[in-house]
């Protein structure tokens, strides 16, 4: 059985992505078996709550979370979400839908040691997802490659190698919020799928979707309203899945198609934070990142069908 | 039999391109009907005499040659080739290496009006291989689309979509000498297929096989002498056969690898000729340009030698 461990800043488009791996899980395609949060689009301590928050929702309590980086690698501050954060994924950072408090506690170990040990014990079984800032992963790399590469593997939600970035034309929020860590990450040699905005923006759901959500009961609705608060406040239509496309090319491997390239990334300059591929052979070639660039027309149908069946099981 | 018109600015792997053409004609695989120049690598009075020049040592006097674009689409003053060019593609533009001028005259038509009547007279059977600034097919399309529209297949060289460009971290050189040009071709809905540094880089021919060229007799020797020349001046090893891969996808489809794209180019900003896909659907999704993306193993050895094979051949 695949192991699934969400890495995660969880917002509007990563609770989905939990969310997609719960209902994977019922279909039994996969087993998720803990997240480790990041800040991100929230603080780090919001993801945490809002991890809890949503695995109570979905009656998953018996998943772990395991609080994570709180700042960027290279930051001497704790981040502080911005306005543009509440803009897209509202105060609560999950759309202000009114998502109940967790009974349960996070657990006390951190992120990074989870993610080595989660490394250790499955090692070749373990998916792991990142689908925040890269920090957690940068760390864990950093602390001890050797165990991290036992990782069976490594699918991120993160970049865009052919198109414009969504916080400026160069660079994607994730790998934005720290290039230091997405170099150490993609520029680490080791074997990684990179879901960017080159394939997430074309897969997206809409208010005609999130509507039937709303007859199936509370948890149908809450999940709508969160995700109604995404689509508001996107000046383009429908709610692009960035996360959870991560999530179901990890689960069900294919559901995007890629192309292998030697991924660099910019930390200097105004391209700060773009993912971009070497030309020259000298350059690397080890082409170690398969990167995102078609979507299985099949596969997207089917993944939102799975959430769906078990929005409505959840009433 | 199909038929190839190349659109040039002379240089150094222009050169090359119109030799690996002419090889392809001797092997019976298509036919050079003409070359229509540009500025860009040099002059466009350079290109013309240049490629004058190289079909007369191919012994191929028979190919007409029409002047074209001696400015991009917004320069008010005639374009002037720079140090770099020179640097590049030598005083010459062709390596410096003393090819006897032609004695043949060029055309008296417009490289504009050439690339429409041929448009007209060959339609589907015609494959159009710009590997300089777009200007003469941009002027093409503004003159008169119904009738551009009816050839078979284009094949550019130009742009960088998933790495960096050569003349700024965002722009290659043919885009950028007009990307106003460019921005009127690659955004004109019209299908064609974009070989761009993503895939020539990785293209290359080295000091090893044009040290063989020298030994065949004095063609090979000149067209060594002008490859060494590029090869000398390349921070990289050898020489990136961007135009002659861009002339084999076009005579051998199939030899690269593509993946329909919508691409747009930036004319603003730090990143003015910047090619790049869009992200969103509603951005457009015509999916029209073929973007290379990879290339095959077994047809770029089979070039080379095809072309090696003539250069024997004319001693």
């Amino acid at each position: 059985m695949k192991k699934i461990l969400l890495d995660m800043d969880t917002g509007v488009d990563d609770a989905l992505a939990i969310a997609l791996t719960a209902a994977a899980e019922k279909a039994g395609d996969a087993q998720l078996i803990g997240i480790t949060t990041c800040f991100g689009n929230v603080e780090n301590t919001t993801a945490v709550r809002n991890s809890l928050s949503i695995l109570s929702a979905l009656g998953r309590t018996d998943v772990p979370v395991f609080p994570g980086s709180d700042r960027a690698l290279a930051a001497k501050e704790k981040y502080i979400a911005g306005e543009e954060c509440f803009l897209i994924h509202g105060h609560d950072g999950i759309g202000d839908a009114g998502f109940p408090l967790s009974e349960k506690a996070p657990e006390t170990t951190d992120s990074v040691d989870f993610i080595l040990q989660a490394a250790e014990k499955y090692g070749a079984e373990l998916t792991l997802v990142p689908t925040g800032p890269l920090t957690n992963v940068a760390r864990a790399i950093q602390r001890d490659k050797k165990t991290f590469e036992k990782i069976g593997r490594i699918v991120l939600m993160g970049g865009a190698l052919a198109v414009k970035g969504n916080v400026s034309p160069y660079a994607e929020a994730n790998i934005s919020n720290d290039p230091e860590a997405a170099k150490i990450v993609l520029e680490s040699g080791i074997p990684m799928t990179m879901i960017g905005l080159d394939v997430t923006h074309k897969t997206r759901i809409y208010s005609e979707e999130t509507a039937r959500w709303k007859t199936y009961g509370v948890t149908g609705t809450l999940f709508a309203e969160m995700t109604d608060y995404y689509i508001a406040f996107n000046n383009h239509e429908g709610c692009s899945l960035h996360d959870p496309l991560a999530a179901a090319e990890a689960i069900w491997p294919g559901t995007v198609g890629t192309l292998p390239f030697t991924v660099k990334v910019e930390t200097e300059s105004v391209a700060r934070g773009r993912t971009y591929a070497v030309s020259y052979p000298d350059e690397g070639d080890s082409d170690h990142v398969q990167v995102g660039l078609t979507v299985s027309k099949t596969a997207v149908p089917l993944f939102k069908a799975l959430l769906e069946e078990m929005l409505l099981s959840l009433g």
